[in-house]
């Protein structure tokens, strides 16, 4: 029965899917600033990544607070970046706690004009693996657009087994899945395991700014990036390398990031690359939506050293 | 400062506070038939919990899925429960992901006549102690009424320090702390370490039902108690064992419970609790919000054993 629905799966959504789920995905901030979106910001984050060569926008992601937003400012987002995104697809962040409200973020998504899905599956009570998969078929039962699985154990609480990513990637509208970071040096025993397990249409991409270099490499088809929201430029370098199959060149542009990986992994992707563009006037201070602080002192002088030792003053 | 502010708290809530944060707090169930609240099938269970002789109501609890309504269902959660309370004093939960949320619902908790607040640090990315420590002071100052720290986890992905307890305690309005289960045959050391730790003013309850005869024993002022939400008669009389020093007979009413106890800790208190009304014929089913499914039927099976061999038949 899949097979048949592939069958009638829209050609143009699998050429938009060709052109989505390779090569670059920037994630851009939602900054807020007293306790409102600055979609400005959001404007001309987008509008700087689009500039740069990115290959899809990835908006309300974890990076973009997407689980602080209202309905209508998570609309007013979309609305702000396909206006901004000269034409690049916007794949839109829907997830929330309850499927109800995932439904109504997918009718505005389609609405706006995003040309993708993100799906994590949030949670507060923990999910089981049936309503996992459940809450996957009702939302590509309620969309016509592609949806990329977010696996983001992290923020999510939620565990996928391989059996899973199998049975999901079997529905025609799952398109990608976005992994979490391999262990360095496992990416391409990772891979392997999961190009074993997944049909050719699926796209794996890979999240964890730090693994990119060695998971493009490896297999990946895409990197969905956080630091390709503030510096689109620097990521779009590690990614043409490593999806050239230029390794050394990818893993010295990575490594000539290395003191940000670090940062990274100590503060959160998110709290830290909202420092870095605070620091480069990309935006307010303080960005992010309380009770979520900035970075303290300590936090910001590390960004400001690693600013310049990795040479990214603008 | 932290005195003096305690000097001026009004007598009445000090007074409030004696008579909600010792005892039995039940957390009734909020149960959602076709993605609505069923607003008499709230009132039934907090009216049953009133009439049984609780102390005090905890709607919007985990139990009650605060998580996962909107603004609008959440004031009409607590009005019904208000309504429905015969002058039993309701604790409302207002806990949410982002400050703003919390403090609406802060604010339509007290306009609904709730007598206290539960907060737990909701939480999409993970909360530093600092982020914490400061949701509570902007909730505090806020607030008219006695606040609860609901200190869970596993849905909130933030544990507590000592440390930080003690720092919260210090907050006049900080009049409970609601404490995970501690290991079997833990409750007493960890009881002596808190009591240590905290100003006498300040009552350690107890959740995880299965630890609360032990935790009472031990010397916690309270159970928050998920059953008591659906068998508010079979848990006072735990309760009311436990805080007149009866051991045996509190431990007996305890033990008989054990099968439930069993499911909870298999199934997780919510799930389980939710198909023991059902089975009960206080709700219809299912009672959960999606993406949550209830128990599967092996899972149902075991409940209707488990009531069966606890004599827990209507």
């Amino acid at each position: 029965m899949f097979m048949l629905l592939l069958s009638l799966w829209p050609a143009r959504s699998r050429m938009k899917e060709g052109l989505m789920f390779d090569g670059l995905c920037a994630f851009p901030l939602t900054p807020i600033v007293d306790d409102r979106i600055d979609l400005k910001a959001v404007a001309l984050l987008v509008s700087r990544a689009a500039g740069a060569g990115v290959n899809s926008l990835g908006m309300l992601g974890s990076t973009g607070n997407y689980a602080y937003l209202s309905r209508d400012e998570r609309r007013a987002v979309l609305e702000a970046a396909v206006d901004a995104a000269e034409g690049v697809p916007v794949i839109a962040g829907v997830g929330a706690v309850r499927t109800r409200d995932v439904l109504a973020h997918v009718e505005d998504a389609q609405a706006t004009g995003a040309s993708a899905l993100l799906l994590a599956p949030v949670s507060y009570q923990r999910l089981t693996e049936a309503e996992v998969f459940s809450l996957y078929q009702d939302v590509t039962a309620a969309s016509s657009v592609p949806i990329v699985v977010c696996d983001n154990p992290r923020t999510t609480g939620f565990t996928f087994s391989d059996e899973l990513y199998a049975r999901l990637a079997d529905i025609p509208a799952i398109a990608s899945i976005k992994i979490p970071p391999p262990r360095p040096g496992q990416a391409s025993a990772r891979l392997r395991e999961l190009r074993a397990l997944l049909p050719e249409r699926t796209s794996v991409g890979i999240s964890g700014d730090w693994a990119a270099a060695e998971s493009l490499l490896a297999g990946c088809a895409v990197w969905y990036s956080v630091i390709a929201g503030v510096l689109p430029g620097t990521a779009k370098v590690i990614a043409d390398h490593a999806l050239a199959g230029r390794g050394d060149l990818a893993w010295e542009a990575s490594t000539n990031l290395r003191p940000v990986w670090s940062l990274f992994r100590r503060y959160g992707s998110l709290r830290v690359t909202a420092a870095i563009a605070e620091h480069l006037g990309l935006l307010s201070s303080p960005s992010l939506p309380l009770p979520l602080h900035g970075l303290d002192s300590e936090g910001r002088l590390k960004v400001a050293d690693a600013i310049r030792r990795c040479g990214l003053e603008a």
